[in-house]
């Protein structure tokens, strides 16, 4: 490992966490609830340390390697969390630091599972610290530092690298400090229309804040107990269905239709999937429902399934209904598109949209090769043929992904909740949704889980969220030799 | 398609089928259970067309593809399936064709889940010939028909490549009659010495038979409601504890033992890997068992629990209590063991060790390659360094296998069971396990499941027993042309 340059990365990210800490110091003032010293301290802790290390270490000569930029990545996020855990701690909402410590991980990997029974009467100033974690850790706080801090040293694509979203040809390649500041851009406007439009359809400034951190990330973190279902509003369910969806797409989309690249949208093919498996997901589940006499009417029905497939396939978490107690069809077809989850280059988690494309045109192809073993087959992605080793390194990514989630399962099953609990709480960790099904359904919190189980859960969305290697690499002993 | 070819092949196999038949006539003729006139009317049957295709058909010029062995193979399996289900019709033990036929292919899948939930009341014949399609299916019925019929064709070893379980560089190569005749060899010598061992042991000799069938196939088809548990007797669940795990065992290490070739076994990565997981698997559970207080003593807690792993690891399916009520853990390492399942070229199923070997092998290469890009890793099995495409291969199996059971779990989920039975169930399936978690544990049938989901969880036995692609080439126009 390159120290100095970790050291460097790292005290610029604690810089930018305690930066971010002045807007829950703000919400804590304004509502005087009492926070204001915690957030202080925190932010305080953090930037020490961090302008340490950013205004006294020297530019390294040499510059980073991949598995260097992989565990600076792993590290800055876990550091972060460990910070970002103890405002709750000290302010006594979160007594146990564990519990804290899993709620600031699921906050900042977008994940939104949550230990807190009682969330309505927790102090507002933690409420947005935690959904706005939701926010930073959406789009990435690697990217985030490289939009707004100097970074002239070489080879810090590698940080971006680790910390962008998807199979590497996907994504969108932000080399320079434009496309970084780009990606913000378009993330800070849609943050900005879904919050006038959420505060419009009469949530208070408060609640729109946190709905609009929590869709951004596509993190799930609510203020109410019933999450959206609280405020009975078919409109507010409307945008954020819609919200969760433009948030799972692949933000290279957004920058072309600015752009007016429209030809490069049309044959997106990832795009195309997604809309397709959205629509059928969410017919075959308003189906299933109706047979079921669910829900009174059509559009009921329908509204409620279109929000849930658009929440656990954006990987956000949110919910309308208890999807618990749906019929089992459709919790299958849930918990599949869990797996699935969003687009590569969003803000959403999962095994990404293109990977499954890719897995699925790869199976295709290993059955045609049976069939004509002279003929070349290729797997074309966007009109163009793939290259094998994309297609390989997406089937070693779903192989480390269905075994982390067998690892999760299994951690989780001493504490002895039933398969359907234990499973989907592995699964929802890793794909960064939040609820799961049973004991874990929408209703309920991870807070009954054991220590043991609650840190396998955040180590497993830490993995998640930094798509598996960087957490893994930093269990690697070479990795911490200079 | 190569017609002639496949249909010579599909005759050879329909004979060898109603030779077969003249066992359980035999045993109805003892038990005078007056199911002979079934037997004899399906055996006519299959002889007829049978006699008709292997006699009247010219050897064809050109030889077999493996796109055709692959198919031919397929039908054999179904054709079989098809036919062997008529007997229970005939005699009414099982009224419905469609509940016979998931029966016939549970059986010569070697999957031993059963829809019969009055067991211990069922014609002795019909008992004998759903137990003997066990043995059959266990080492494959193109191996059988290669070992005693005369087979001149060219290409013919693409039909048992079709057959033989486990990635091809571990197959044992039985592309001589010879070794096919040896690999019989082997089977009968070990059933029978099993088939004495129990007969010493207390039962009687149709039940001896019934369980030699079961555990020699990895089966798992009882005459008893509370399977091998019925019998309480700690000698029988010893034996057929170590006759499960013998029979997961690659053939080709017998061969090798019995040609003295010690040191080909030393280095057999399979059988080392195999052997631990076994003996972590059942510590693991006799510990989480122990901890529970869930059994009188030590000796009792560890002989249920090195069963029960034998069983589901090996694809068998007895049990000798009801593991569906064990703590969570130990559930979920039996599941994943239901996952890996045997050995290659062994007569169990499941994704075989040496895949999950190369999958974990491969997923720390990629780790390593991120480490050090520039070093060269390859994945050892057997002290040599496996070719890439091995590796790519296993992949796509293992994307294969999780997607069928994804798809498996779907279609069940219409009946609204729960995750745990929806998802076990098409696991085990898959797998060739038999019985799951939930509702089709130990104690339960599959008989309360619709239609849709019997033909669904036969089609994922057989694709399953047959490594997917030769189902999957089933149903692919262009193989079906000339």
């Amino acid at each position: 490992m390159n120290y100095s340059m970790t050291a460097r990365v790292l005290g610029r990210v604690m810089l930018l966490g305690a930066a971010a800490l002045t807007l829950p110091l703000a919400a804590s003032l304004i509502y005087s609830d009492g926070a204001a010293g915690a957030f202080l301290l925190t932010a305080a802790l953090l930037a020490a340390p961090g302008a340490a290390a950013a205004l006294l270490l020297r530019k390294p000569k040499t510059g980073m390697q991949p598995r260097d930029g992989f565990a600076a990545v792993a590290l800055c996020w876990l550091v972060l969390s460990l910070f970002g855990a103890l405002p709750a701690v000290l302010t006594g909402d979160i007594p146990n630091y564990i519990d804290s410590l899993f709620e600031a991980v699921s906050g900042f990997t977008t994940t939104g599972a949550t230990i807190m029974t009682d969330i309505e009467s927790a102090r507002p100033s933690i409420l947005f610290w935690r959904s706005f974690t939701h926010w930073i850790g959406g789009m990435g706080v690697l990217v985030l530092a490289l939009a707004v801090m100097p970074a002239d040293e070489r080879g810090l694509h590698n940080l971006v690298k680790a910390e962008s979203t998807g199979p590497s040809s996907d994504r969108i390649a932000p080399r320079l400090r434009g496309a970084a500041a780009r990606l913000y851009l378009i993330y800070v406007s849609l943050t900005a229309v879904l919050f006038v439009m959420l505060a419009a359809g009469g949530m208070s400034v408060f609640d729109a804040l946190i709905h609009t951190f929590g869709t951004a990330g596509t993190g799930g973190f609510s203020n109410r107990a019933l999450s959206v279902g609280a405020y009975e509003s078919s409109y507010i369910e409307i945008v954020i269905t819609v919200f969760m969806l433009l948030f799972s797409v692949n933000f290279s989309v957004f920058y072309a239709a600015l752009t007016r690249r429209l030809a490069q949208i049309r044959k997106n093919t990832e795009l195309k999937v997604f809309l397709c498996v959205t629509l059928v997901s969410g017919g075959l589940i308003a189906l299933n429902l109706t047979s079921a006499n669910a829900y009174g009417g059509f559009a009921e029905t329908a509204r409620h399934s279109f929000f849930q497939v658009a929440s656990l396939m954006s990987t956000t978490g949110y919910a309308t209904t208890d999807f618990n107690v749906w019929p089992e069809f459709s919790k299958t077809v849930l918990a599949l598109l869990m797996i699935v989850g969003a687009c590569a280059g969003s803000t959403g988690g999962g095994l990404k949209i293109s990977r499954a494309v890719i897995l699925l045109k790869s199976s295709f192809r290993e059955l045609k090769q049976i069939i004509h073993p002279r003929s070349v087959n290729v797997v074309r992605i966007d009109g163009r043929a793939a290259p094998d080793t994309l297609a390989a390194g997406v089937m070693h990514f779903f192989a480390a992904y269905m075994l982390l989630i067998f690892f999760g399962a299994l951690i989780v099953s001493l504490d002895g909740f039933g398969f359907e609990t234990s499973f989907s709480s592995a699964l929802s960790a890793i794909s960064n949704v939040g609820p799961g099904f049973g004991a874990v359904g929408p209703l309920y919190t991870f807070a009954d889980f054991s220590p043991l189980s609650k840190v396998t859960l955040a180590f497993c969305m830490l993995a998640g969220r930094l798509e598996i290697f960087p957490m893994l690499l930093l269990f690697t002993p070479s990795v911490w030799r200079r």
